[in-house]
């Protein structure tokens, strides 16, 4: 139960929402409050109403299950991007994540978690079944995997590739190894003997 | 300009409103953005209402000018603190702090600033005449100075004096000195200096 270390209840309410938020303590929800109090009533209005749109308007694309303004996404709908190319990723913040890297292309398809028996997430409760009417019915040529390492991860992997394997598409993951600025040293045993494993011609 | 890096207007704006907020960068604002979309309708709701009442419900105590939910603010109406004591602060977070260390149980009044003739803030800006006016009316028997110490400060701590010291009230400030666990080392000679002149009777 909060006690109420201020003379105003709607101070009390307001620091109890931001420190609801993930990362955000009591200390900085103060801060965040006061902040608000002093900016004027029209900001506080689109601050306060840009949340409220945002969960009540937005929308997800059917094909990649991307978050959208209206229908098809941003990516799927963007002619200069390879559309024969997908890559299963299991959230939005990975398709953000790849997106900054400027690295890739293609389009996507985001599962919506992974298979992970202990929190009962078979692989029906995720965007499989889609995945596979997507490449039966479109022009893909390759499905880039790119699903979090351990257990769960691979597993999903694994059962994506059972169940694409017969279609006429190249699987692809992305490669594992030492990261940039990683110390040999310290890289676990798992990653730098993969690394070695899958090591490329040198091109300076 | 901001560029739209996601695929969804609406979520670039929830990101720009929390990137507003101070000490919250891009990074963290897609988070929030991000965990806002996780939650239910009814608990976004919630969340942005709570804004939109504190700016918009929220008054002042006439007395001591603290925010309050309606009239007289509970520290002004609590007749268990001593109401012949009032603490002069410059702003609310200096009475949230102070109410923080349970040390004191009088009154405040707070000024909404202190003079700054660079900003152009003059006594006639401040709550200066109100607290003149609340001593000579009321029964106060001390008025506890806790301005910030620094040129701005301590002007407006002498301007004030000068004001109230022909009344019949006992003007106090906050004891300045070395803070428990500064290393004297380490501690400015002006704070040192002043620690040793107003040095106290030990009492172990």
């Amino acid at each position: 139960m909060y006690k109420s270390n201020y003379s105003s209840k709607l101070l009390d309410d307001a620091i109890e929402q931001f420190a609801s938020l993930p990362g955000i303590g009591r200390k900085t929800a103060l801060r965040l409050a006061l902040h608000i109090l002093k900016q004027p009533m029209e900001n506080v209005a689109r601050f306060s109403e840009s949340f409220i749109s945002l969960k009540s308007s937005i929308c997800y694309c059917p094909v990649c299950r991307m978050i959208s303004d209206d229908g098809i996404c941003p990516y799927c709908s963007d002619n200069r991007r390879d559309q024969t190319i997908v890559c299963v990723v299991e959230s939005l913040r990975d398709v953000i994540s790849i997106e900054n890297t400027g690295c890739y292309n293609g389009l996507y398809h985001i599962l919506g978690g992974i298979i992970s028996p202990m929190d009962g997430i078979g692989p029906g409760d995720l965007a499989i079944a889609p995945l596979v009417e997507r490449i039966r019915e479109h022009d893909v040529k390759e499905v880039v995997l790119a699903l979090s390492t351990g257990m769960e991860g691979e597993t999903t992997s694994f059962y994506i590739y059972k169940q694409i394997s017969s279609l006429p598409v190249t699987v692809t993951a992305i490669a594992r190894g030492v990261g940039f600025g990683d110390d040999l040293e310290y890289t676990d045993e798992l990653t730098l003997g993969r690394s070695i494993e899958t090591r490329q011609i040198f091109k300076p």
